[in-house]
C-alpha cells in the first residue's frame, strides 16, 4: 500500500521521541495527565521563543481549533475563511452553530479581497493552505490582522514544510492565534499533540472550555520529545521538499498543473477533466491519493509527499493509467 | 505523598497493557489513529455484549459526555441532574450555552422526585454518584428511563465498584446513554480512554460531532489490551472494595458519618464542621484529600480508597490532626 492521501510524515520520528514514550508506559499511566502540560509548554517556549502562558496543548490542533471555536462563536456568529481549504472548518462552524463565510480563493491563491471586512469574529487563514499548498506571504497575513477587528486564526499545520511562519505575530498582534501539530512535520500523527500560541487572555479562554485531560501522559512525552530533537524533524522536511520539488516536476511534465507546494503534497491539475477515475485507478493498485468530489476541485488531485521509492510508484502509476486511455 | 484526591487507581494496569502499549510505540505513530476506533470497539463489543454500532470511544469520558451536549442541546436547552455530582456537568452545559437544571439530592442520595418531570432535553446520572459514592438501583434508573421524554445520560465511570449497572438498559431503552471510562477501574487515567453505547442513531449522532482523530493509538491499543484482561481488573477492584470497607469502618470509629460506597472513594462528614481545616491539615502532611468548598459539602470529605498503606497513614493523620484540636 502506497498511502499518499492524508499528508502523513512517510519517515518515523526520532528515536528520542520512541525511547521517551516507552519508559512512560509503566505503571505511572494509573494516574491523570498534567491538565496544564507544563512541561510541554515550558519545552515549546524554549523552541518557539514564546512564553509558557501564550502556549495551549491540544488533543491534535483539531481540538485547539474546535476550542477557538467554542471559546468565541454564539449561534449565528461568523467564521470567515478563504475556499477550498481544510474542510474541519466547515464542520465545525455548523456544529458550533455559527454562520460560515466562505471567500473563494483566486485562482493563483492569494488572500481574496474582501477576507479584512467579512466583519466575522473569527477569520481562519490554512497557510500553507490545504489542498492548495500555497503559502500567503507573511506581510499579507499581518496586514490582514491588522485590518480585522476580529480573531485571526493562522493554521499552520504544514508551516515547517515552508518557508515562512506567522508566529512572530504573536506578540505584536493581541487578535493572532497560530495553530500548530506535531503529526505531520514531527511524525506522531498517532499520538494527537496540538499547540497554539496567542495572547495570554485567549489562551486563558481555551483553557476554560477545554476538558481538564485533554492531553495523554504519553503525547504530553512525545511532544517535549519530539520538540527537544529538531534537527531529526528538519532532515525529514528536508528530505522530503526535495522529493516534493522532485515530485512537481515528473507531474507538470506527464501534463498536470502543479501549484507551487510550501507543504507536504502537491495539488496536481488538469484542467477539463475529472480526476476521480484516475484517483480510483491508483487505488486498484494499491495507491492512495486525495480527490475531492467537490466544486472547483474535481479536476485535481492531492498528493502527500511520500518517500522517493513511493513517489516513483505513483508516477509509474499515473504515467501508465494515462497512456492506457 | 499519599494521593487520595482524584480518585485514581492505587494499583498499575495490566502488564499486558504496558506490553501491548510498549510494541505499539514504533514508527507507525507517524500514521493517523483509526477514527472509528474498530478494534477496540470490537473487543468491547464482546466484553459488554453490545454490539459496535452502540459503541463510541473517547478522549476520556468527558469527551464523551461533551459530546453528548454538542449534539443535542441548543442555547437555552435544559440539561437536568441532581446535585452535588461530578463539577464538570455545570462546566459542560454553562460551555454549551444550556440551562443546567440542578435538582438536590435528598440526604439519603436517592433520585430526586422531580427529575423525571424536568423536561430537559438531557438527563444525567452519575451512578456510582461522585462525590457521594453512593447507587441508585437499577429499578428506579429503569423507571427514570421510561417516564423521561428526554435522552437519559447514566455516567458509570465507577460502577466497576458497584453491584449494579445500567447497561442492560442499552438495547431496551432508546433513549438511554452508558457512559464509562478505563481511568478508574483499569487504572487507565493518564491514557484517556472513554466508551459509550446507545442506540444506533444516537452513536451516529455523537461521531458526527466528534472530532475524526479524537483518541490516540496508543490508547486504542491499552483499551484494547485492558479490556482483554478483566481478571486483572477485578482483582485490583477486589482490594479496593475490601480496603474500601475497613476505611469507612474506622472513618466511622473516628467520628465521621460515612455513606455507604460504591465506588473508589468514600464520603465522610461531620456534620456541623468545616472540614477544610482537616484537609489542609492532611495537605501539610503530604496527604491529599478532597474537600469540596461548596454549599452543603464543607462538613465532608471525599476520599480514595489507596492502598491498605496508604488508608492507614490518612487514618493515623486524622486521628492525631482531630486529637490536638
Amino acid at each position: 500500500m502506497v498511502k499518499l492521501n492524508t499528508n502523513e510524515n512517510p519517515y518515523p520520528p526520532s528515536p528520542r521521541v520512541l525511547e521517551a514514550v516507552t519508559r512512560a508506559v509503566n505503571e505511572g499511566v494509573r494516574l491523570y495527565p498534567d491538565p496544564e502540560a507544563t512541561a510541554l509548554r515550558r519545552r515549546a517556549a524554549e523552541t518557539y521563543g514564546v512564553p509558557p502562558d501564550r502556549i495551549i496543548v491540544g488533543n491534535g490542533s483539531d481540538e485547539l481549533l474546535a476550542l477557538v471555536l467554542r471559546a468565541t462563536i454564539d449561534p449565528g456568529g461568523r467564521v470567515a475563511y478563504p475556499v477550498p481549504t481544510y474542510s474541519l472548518y466547515d464542520t465545525m462552524v455548523a456544529t458550533q452553530g455559527g454562520e460560515a463565510v466562505r471567500l473563494p480563493f483566486p485562482s493563483d491563491f492569494r488572500l481574496p479581497s474582501g477576507l479584512a471586512t467579512t466583519g466575522a469574529r473569527v477569520t481562519i487563514v490554512c497557510n500553507p493552505n490545504s489542498p492548495s499548498g500555497t503559502l500567503v506571504p507573511l506581510g499579507e497575513i499581518d496586514a490582514l490582522a491588522r485590518s480585522l477587528t476580529g480573531l485571526l486564526v493562522v493554521d499552520e499545520a504544514y508551516v515547517d514544510f515552508a518557508r515562512q511562519s506567522a508566529l512572530g505575530l504573536v506578540g505584536r498582534r493581541e487578535n493572532v492565534l497560530v495553530v500548530r501539530t506535531l503529526s505531520k512535520s514531527y511524525s506522531l500523527a498517532g499520538l494527537r499533540i496540538g499547540l497554539a500560541f496567542g495572547h495570554p487572555d485567549l489562551i486563558a479562554g481555551l483553557r476554560t472550555v477545554k476538558d481538564s485531560y485533554n492531553v495523554s501522559r504519553l503525547a504530553q512525552v512525545a511532544g517535549e520529545a519530539a520538540l527537544g530533537d529538531p534537527a531529526w524533524m528538519q532532515a525529514n522536511v528536508a528530505r522530503i521538499r526535495a522529493t516534493r520539488g522532485r515530485l512537481s516536476a515528473h507531474l507538470t511534465a506527464l501534463g498536470f498543473q502543479v501549484l507551487p507546494s510550501e507543504a507536504n503534497f502537491v495539488l496536481a491539475r488538469r484542467p477539463g477533466h475529472d480526476l476521480g477515475p484516475l484517483a480510483r485507478a491508483l487505488a486498484a493498485r494499491d495507491i492512495l491519493v486525495r480527490h475531492f468530489a467537490v466544486l472547483g476541485l474535481t479536476d485535481a488531485l492531492r498528493i502527500t509527499v511520500g518517500t522517493d521509492a513511493e513517489v516513483a510508484t505513483l508516477l509509474a502509476a499515473i504515467a501508465e493509467t494515462l497512456e492506457a486511455r
